[in-house]
């Protein structure tokens, strides 16, 4: 086995942090919060912003190992919106806004995708996708989580990530997949390493 | 009297263009399209999102006199939605999504913002803006124009964007007032070089 490893993960969303920090304990990978700026381009791939936000991120911190993550809900019927700008849109319209947008809409599926982005010195980057699929409320349900979990009711479910528990979420949830995946790479690549 | 420059503005987006080129050739200022993607940040300002665009378009382009613009709808009661996210909300919820959204407002304040951004070789960045007050109206009106003119009241009008010819609208619009900031700098700034 590996000596223990340091990432950061840099956001400013202790939320975030908090969910990624359970998954990675239980493989034993070691944490940090990095709260810092990143640089987000405006595209519509997930995929495109977070690399784009690591390459930045590795000019200013080229020896640590970083992780960044970006994540969106998509809705259909909207033709994906709020999409890779579900922040701004939170920010702006909220989560009334959503739900008056879906008012007469004869559809309310969406899924949320999380893609988390890699980075260590000599390795170039590597990404790691989530998804979800569920559906939106009619109404605002719960206290727990962030964003637009008191919305979104995962397939399986009938209950909204907010009504849900950190771990209960994570089981469901994109962001969830996304560090999972990354973890068990993670500790394959440098475990055959040691 | 100096030659006649010319000038590169980089957009995909013809509307656009021919909005500048009226307004630039009163000046004399010979302009051309150059129909490039250019990468944009995901920011609240539009200064900031046109400043990253040129910056990043003169490592490509250095021996060039370079033109982008951005703009916005920004409206009042949702806190600025759609801003500088207005092609993607234009492309996914569309005209009838903002006016839903409005549905129960109190209020249909909004402005138009453009910023231009300006570089020439050995002269740093400069930008322009122009903004325009108005009302969003109650139903889409009107075929002219592009993106939102067709639910966009300036004050002082009872009409559209989209129900004027590019000429009326150039004389209330935002990005009528930045291009005629930029001309009348660049043709003072340039003749007195002469």
């Amino acid at each position: 086995m590996t000596s223990r490893i340091t990432a950061f993960f840099v956001t400013k969303n202790r939320g975030k942090f908090r969910e990624a920090y359970r998954i990675l304990s239980k493989y034993n990978i070691n944490l940090k919060q990095l709260p810092e700026e990143k640089l987000e381009i405006q595209s519509d791939s997930l995929e495109d912003v977070v690399l784009y936000s690591i390459k930045e991120l590795v000019k200013k911190h080229p020896k640590k190992i970083l992780v960044v993550e970006d994540a969106g809900l998509f809705i259909e019927v909207l033709n994906g919106f709020p999409g890779p700008f579900s922040s701004y849109v939170y920010k702006t319209i909220g989560l009334k806004g959503i739900l008056k947008l879906l008012e007469d809409k004869p559809t309310r599926r969406a899924y949320f995708k999380s893609v988390v982005a890699f980075h260590a010195p000599g390795m170039g980057p590597r990404i790691f996708t989530g998804l979800v699929y569920g559906y939106i409320s009619y109404e605002i349900r719960g206290s727990g989580g962030f964003g637009y979990d008191p919305i979104f009711i995962p397939e399986g479910s009938d209950r909204t990530f907010a009504e849900m528990s950190t771990e209960e979420k994570n089981a469901f949830s994109h962001r969830g997949k996304a560090f999972k995946a990354f973890a068990e790479w993670f500790v394959q690549s440098f475990s055959s390493r040691a």
